[in-house]
């Protein structure tokens, strides 16, 4: 399977990290020590998931290399939702205005676009579906307590879009070669470090150290398991794009990869953690710079815990 | 592929209709005539989403004829959630203590069993599975707000445990023999209808009887669909288990089908709308009645709108 076009939105409003050293007495250097991020994204009182989702895919649409209505599948995914019943992926089925489609949203945390995109890999393996949609965005502000001090700074609001179909259509187009996914609510504090009770107290990550240490052994180690059964050696791992929660996180990753640091993608910098859409954001803002036979790994951790690779050929 | 066993929970709280009755001043006799609904079950403050499925998911464990050790996959579904980080399917993964198996969850509102399973499905077709565990919760009382008179009454909460094989294990093991899913955000009040904002009003139902009518519409039809393509009549239907959402849209769909209604399986009476574990709740509590070669369809309607049939056979 193929990726044809990804695209990705992010709303307008930049939080700079003078706004926390305000409200919470934390130093822009502290924040950037500690996390690699100057700045985040902050969704308007209009925007939602949903609305994101839209966005992001109404710039996608204008690149797409078969009608629209070829569209058969859409999968959303989002742990900040707007509606839970109305899901980002319902959104969007209403506002492209395709009939009698499979259409869900899931949600494993940070992790969830490699779910989404394993789901839409079983839907292809069935034949019931040939252009498949996976649309992410995270609502981060929404549910977050800007003056919680351990992690208040941390998160940012943006949303993106994949086209995926069954064949080539292009040559830019990414070949997905292999994709798995694991939970690991057994390691660690896997259903304590990072959670999100929308209708009690919002995001909280009380044990950040914890939701570190499982994120620095779980994405190197599943990004070796992706390269091994395809039989390929870390020298030929040409980008990694790892999931964006923390940049220091991304450095110890790639150290374990030995990898060179510019070949790990970041947007963490200028995008906070956008959740399960920031490995598809550094995805769209990256896609054009891979040269042909190019390797790539998205390779993403959660909540909850769980984690997943996914490796793309150019 | 099988559903090898399906098990069920209940919270032990009943609310009869008399307490919406001192609450909002509607008589039990309206509720009852507009409804169906007698009496609904509500967790207790320590429960929740992910407290109840696992519950469900300990009844079905005594029964299960493999190892639990063997369950390779969870995909969990709710539109209640109690944390969208460490969702049902994640605390799940964590009370079965089984490491590094996919884990996800859904939603596609009342509508997610069926979601569920074809995801499920896809994982079947692509060999990354072969015993899947489907847990099911919804938390309504959470969300809900009984004093909206439109609404407030109607809902409960429940969870169910599927479990899924691609063999057969034992003579009462149900075949999974067809799943069609279809998103209906198009039709009608589609991204109105029936909403859950989380963040802000919780559960609504703006527009009853768009859902009414969408939900009597779309159910028939993609019964008759799924029965058509595996060449059975109406007269070879031998049970349904419609969404429990009403009494009145199960008779109505049942009338439809030509149906008896003593054939269409219930339990709105005493559950209220227990979201998606409403039609694996019921399956559960029937399961024992199906005779060899009975063909029973599963088949859902919810908000967004989404719907689905599942063709079984004893």
């Amino acid at each position: 399977m193929y990726i044809n076009v990804v695209s990705h939105y992010l709303p307008k409003t930049v939080v700079d990290n003078d706004y926390f050293g305000e409200l919470n007495g934390l130093t822009a250097d502290w924040i950037v020590e500690r996390t690699g991020i100057r700045e985040r994204r902050k969704a308007s009182q209009e925007e939602n998931t949903n609305t994101m989702a839209i966005k992001a895919v109404e710039k996608g649409v204008e690149q797409l290399p078969f009608p629209v209505e070829s569209i058969d599948l859409i999968v959303g995914a989002s742990y900040t939702p707007h509606d839970t019943i109305v899901t980002l992926a319902h959104a969007v089925q209403h506002y492209l205005q395709i009939d009698d489609i499979p259409v869900t949203s899931v949600s494993s945390a940070c992790s969830s676009l490699l779910n989404a995109v394993e789901v839409v890999e079983g839907y292809f393996a069935l034949n019931k579906a040939k252009h498949a949609l996976v649309v992410l965005a995270e609502h981060n502000t929404l549910y977050n307590n800007e003056r919680d001090t351990v992690s208040g700074h941390l998160w940012g609001d943006g949303a993106a879009a994949l086209f995926i179909s069954k064949e080539k259509f292009q040559e830019t187009d990414l070949k997905i070669k292999d994709i798995k996914t694991g939970g690991a609510a057994t390691a660690g504090r896997g259903t304590e470090g990072v959670v999100l009770k929308p209708f009690k107290e919002g995001i909280a990550m009380p044990y950040g150290r914890d939701v570190f240490i499982n994120a620095c052994e779980y994405m190197p180690k599943v990004t070796k398991q992706v390269l091994d059964r395809n039989n390929l050696g870390l020298d030929q791992l040409s980008y990694l794009i790892p999931h964006q929660a923390n940049l220091r996180i991304t450095k110890n990753v790639a150290n374990r990869l030995k990898l060179a640091p510019n070949k790990a993608l970041s947007n963490i910098e200028y995008l906070g953690n956008t959740g399960c859409a920031g490995c598809a954001i550094a995805l769209s803002e990256h896609k054009d710079r891979f040269k042909k036979g190019d390797n790539i790994v998205v390779v993403v951790f959660g909540g909850g815990y769980s984690y997943g690779a996914m490796l793309l050929e150019n």
